[in-house]
């Protein structure tokens, strides 16, 4: 029998109804002869309203007493699923995370899975049972509860569906995985297949489909990915490794993200002893900054410009301030009001030109870019959110995407 | 250092306001000397909306995954008051029933704790820190979550005191035990002790402030019993042994169950083996029958009635049709517009008169009595709901409550 491991996200079952449907969608394909594995999120808007409820009772919440208290959503979307399937006649029985022995590692609130007791599963299945898994959780070595940190009900699929030996369907509220956003261009292309690679880029870019991190244990293990809509009667987009049935094209999609702010230090000296200084102040406040350039030195001082999350602006300001008192040349500008136009293709890695092309292409309709970075399979541009609309229609017509 | 656990019900819990009230209560008993054991219900309403959404997926959900939904309650509950309590500076971890090992044993939502591991408890305390514990859950010796019905935080927290050899405070929405309840009667006196035999015949007989289970637990253990407001700044009552501080009284409580039918069985043959016969029939479906009266035979027949919850009357009408086929002099009546009113004192015991002398003041009152029970230190009426409010103020007068 094959096992197919099925995640459904929050939006999937945020009401009874819905889980109902999704309990005899489960039923039907359980009856075509398959082991089922259910992974689930928190139903609806759970996790944000816990999240919410304990900072209304403080600003920086204990972060283990923030992972047992979020840990309660998956509890209950399982439980109440279990609860359908049985009623429909199924035999179907749900597990938490401490339960089932995801063990993690790694701090509270953004743990990894480290390794899954599968024999329990393998038991249930043996029995007949459809064996349901809570998401995005699981313990560490001092049986604390921990969780995973966003998207890590993706996570938890993909480990389970790589111990298992199983197909793995992520099931969202999107139907599959587009060339672009279609809230931002409603005339993207769905792909049938996309390269773990590509998607991996798209992600990292502002595609928030997936979360990374479940993308490279997919890769890691070799594990297919279907993302499909929840109702299950649209065929969606199966992630995979590259193999000579994908087309090979220049762009295979275009991310947007606008989660970003840039920063441009200015009358920096041009040593790298303090440059790597001022990086490493900010690294040690794990925070990530992404695109850098750097200008000519001019009288031996240089101007670097870099991009971050918004939501760590504030604290990198504080870092820098404290430079403006060791080097006297130096200050620095910020600007939140920016957006990020990647776009990824393995073709990238065999065509040239693919970067100069979109560079001319933003040119003639009059886009200004301030930041260009490149990596094998990925060029991300910084443009004004202004322009964002313009450079998305012109790089969609002449790609085709 | 003194060990101190307190319980916490859901009324006191019900918002985030109140849950840092609570902490901050907690931290000054802690600060005054005490190790500090906490026990949590669910937050207000939480365990009944669980309950009502199992219900809308199917009218008899799965027992298992209902333990495991309800457990989340007090989940919740209990990682926000942690939350507030480390945010408060103090030093606070909280467990579920599994992760401190309350074992259960019995079916699943209505097990019973067969033992705890207080080492777990016993070392965090060691550590300086304040210990919560999830009420009402447990884990049977399959390793599965259980629960231990209404009611069940009261006794998880009576039963880790047993344990710990501590104080047991138990604090909820009314400051103590009343003579009568004050919503049926304002004029009550609130009790500065009553014992436990007093209080269990209080409970059974329809008193909801704490559920027979934890008293019969505490009187097991002798573990006196402070029940209070919870805001904390009202004495109120401790359940403790009986001693000689206590007034001997006739009467120290009078509580009122609305919450009872009666069936009265007519034509039933005097017949010891017969009447039996009835009876299992009704306890086979795990119905509790409580009053129970016969007439004198008449024809060798004999008229019965007995009170039984109104909740199970359905299902006691339909054995009873079983017998109107075998028994053809047999027929029943059933009437749902009942009061059971019991007087409870350890005095009883000693004094005598005690029945007729409520049975005089009800017929001077011309309040009807159908069945009337004894125990040793409690006597139950049957009247009319119209006339509960005179007979409660007939009593409280002549018996001073």
């Amino acid at each position: 029998m094959a096992v197919i491991v099925q995640k459904y996200g929050g939006s999937s079952l945020e009401t009874i109804e819905k889980i109902k449907n999704i309990a005899e969608r489960i039923i039907k394909r359980k009856s075509e002869g398959n082991d089922m594995v259910i992974v689930v999120s928190a139903m609806g808007q759970t996790t944000d309203h816990l999240i919410k409820m304990a900072h209304d009772i403080s600003p920086d919440p204990d972060k283990r007493e923030l992972d047992v208290l979020m840990s309660t959503g998956e509890q209950v979307s399982m439980s109440l699923l279990s609860i359908a399937l049985n009623h429909f006649g199924a035999d179907a029985v749900s597990f938490t995370g401490q339960q089932i022995g995801i063990k993690t590692n790694g701090s509270h609130t953004k743990s990894k899975i480290a390794d899954i007791n599968e024999e329990k599963i393998r038991e249930e299945l043996k029995k007949g049972k459809i064996v349901i898994v809570a998401g995005f959780q699981g313990i560490n070595n001092l049986n604390e509860i921990t969780t995973l940190g966003r998207g890590g009900s993706d996570t938890t699929a993909v480990a389970l569906a790589a111990k298992l030996r199983a197909q793995c369907e992520i099931y969202t509220d999107v139907d599959g995985i587009y060339t672009i956003d279609p809230r931002l261009y409603p005339r993207a292309r769905k792909l049938d297949f996309i390269s773990f690679d590509e998607m991996l880029e798209m992600a990292s870019s502002g595609a928030s489909v997936m979360h990374s991190r479940s993308i490279e244990l997919a890769e890691k293990y070799k594990v297919p990915v279907l993302v499909a809509l929840n109702t299950g009667d649209i065929p969606g987009t199966i992630i995979k490794e590259m193999d000579n049935t994908m087309e090979n094209t220049a762009i295979t999609g275009l991310a947007i993200n606008n989660d970003e702010a840039i920063i441009t230090l200015n009358g920096v000296p041009h040593d790298i002893k303090i440059i790597a200084e001022i990086f490493q102040s900010i690294a040690n406040k794990d925070i990530n900054i992404d695109m850098i350039s750097q200008t000519f030195p001019v009288n031996k001082l240089v101007s670097i410009s870099f991009t971050l999350p918004k939501a760590d602006l504030h604290q990198a300001s504080s870092i820098l301030d404290s430079f403006k008192e060791k080097i006297f040349t130096f200050s620095y500008e910020t600007c939140d009001n920016i957006t990020k136009l990647s776009v990824v293709g393995l073709g990238m890695n065999t065509q040239s030109g693919v970067a100069a092309k979109v560079f001319n292409l933003l040119a003639e309709n009059d886009i200004p870019v301030s930041i260009v970075t490149t990596s094998e399979i990925k060029i991300s541009y910084i443009i004004s959110p202004e322009d964002q609309k313009k450079a998305i229609e012109a790089i969609a017509k002449e790609f085709d995407l």
